[in-house]
């Protein structure tokens, strides 16, 4: 079976979004600075369509990032910043634009029933109704024998996680005290999750800290 | 002038103790294992008048940490857990017994007055009622070309890192999830704090990144 990992940028103090976040500034304040080290990365442009960049250790972190992930589950605020009937959003089509940068069917969790998308190169934005499970269970079945990434919000992050769902993850963590926002570890409950360090590749711009979650919030 | 410091274990959840403190069990459920890479170490064992022990990575941070500080400020409840009047406090004479392992002066901040305390091998406690900076200016008198080293708790280094007084902060990040307890970073405010990263040494047992405070909360 594959795995279920977790990729996500964090703030030194706990954020994986600034506060205040708007259509404009959707990671709120400061959260842009949360992933300068990936905006700066050559292999992250190209799948943007942009050109320039760096080749570093951070390279091979999202290389192997990319390369391992063969679908992706994500929330609907992660998706477009909104909430209730899609009619009513102004961001319905997602952040991405026409030619999204998965390249692999993502999964949104969504309490609004929605016919799935389907955009350029590969992506294909299929839309959830059922809980954390039920899209787990079709981003596995999508996901052939690669992982399955869950692309967060910090809400649904923590579901997983909370469930004993989450097999892995990976923290990039910024030196940035961004003071308030959205916490990627909030509401656990107060019992320890084990966690067993795998590998962790440093730099003064980002810390790259994998783990095998050895026992989740729900003992097995 | 010297600098102020701040060397702290924090899961990476963002707590520097666990859930429900107790006499036994001061640092909460779960709060031990953010400093088992240091009750590990060769150099911590023996200023703690124990034997054995590793010397490796770990070791060279904690000796160039105890090398360069030369005071401690730190807060009532991390000197002994207590509050109130010294006089009902069942740990009045702190954690650390006859010989604690500071050996240079120690500043506890405290709204309850009280004598200095001058303990064997070099550490003396004075206790401090009229506030963080006063706490600050003793101790660098008695620092003379050292630094001082905010020894915590998170609130007494919240306090600091806020009135922007903190000059440098080095996190050990344990890959540990506690789920609850106290927070590093809590009761910031919503300014991002601006961190200059100077270093990162890291293991899978602990990540030491070592920053530059390059503007406090507060502007100057």
């Amino acid at each position: 079976m594959t795995r279920l990992t977790l990729d996500i940028s964090m703030s030194l103090d706990g954020f994986v979004a600034g506060p205040n976040p708007t259509l404009e500034e959707p990671l709120g304040q400061g959260g842009e600075g949360l992933h300068e080290w990936v905006v700066a990365l050559a292999s992250w442009r190209e799948r943007h369509g942009l050109t320039g960049g760096e080749t570093n250790a951070d390279s091979e972190v999202l290389e192997e990032v990319v390369r391992s992930n063969g679908a992706t589950v994500m929330g609907r605020r992660m998706f477009s910043g909104g909430e209730g009937p899609w009619a009513d959003d102004p961001n319905a089509d997602g952040w991405w634009g026409d030619e999204p940068p998965f390249r692999h069917p993502v999964f949104v969790l969504t309490h609004h029933a929605r016919e799935p998308v389907t955009e350029q190169g590969g992506t294909t934005f299929t839309f959830v109704t059922d809980g954390i499970e039920a899209a787990l269970e079709q981003a596995r079945a999508a996901a052939g024998d690669k992982d399955v990434a869950v692309a967060g919000g910090a809400s649904v992050a923590q579901q997983y996680l909370e469930a004993g769902l989450l097999d892995e993850l990976q923290i990039h963590i910024v030196p940035v005290l961004l003071g308030g926002g959205v916490r990627l570890f909030d509401r656990l409950g107060s019992d320890p999750i084990e966690l067993e360090a795998i590998r962790v590749i440093a730099s003064t711009a980002v810390t790259h800290l994998k783990a095998r979650v050895v026992r989740g919030a729900i003992s097995p």
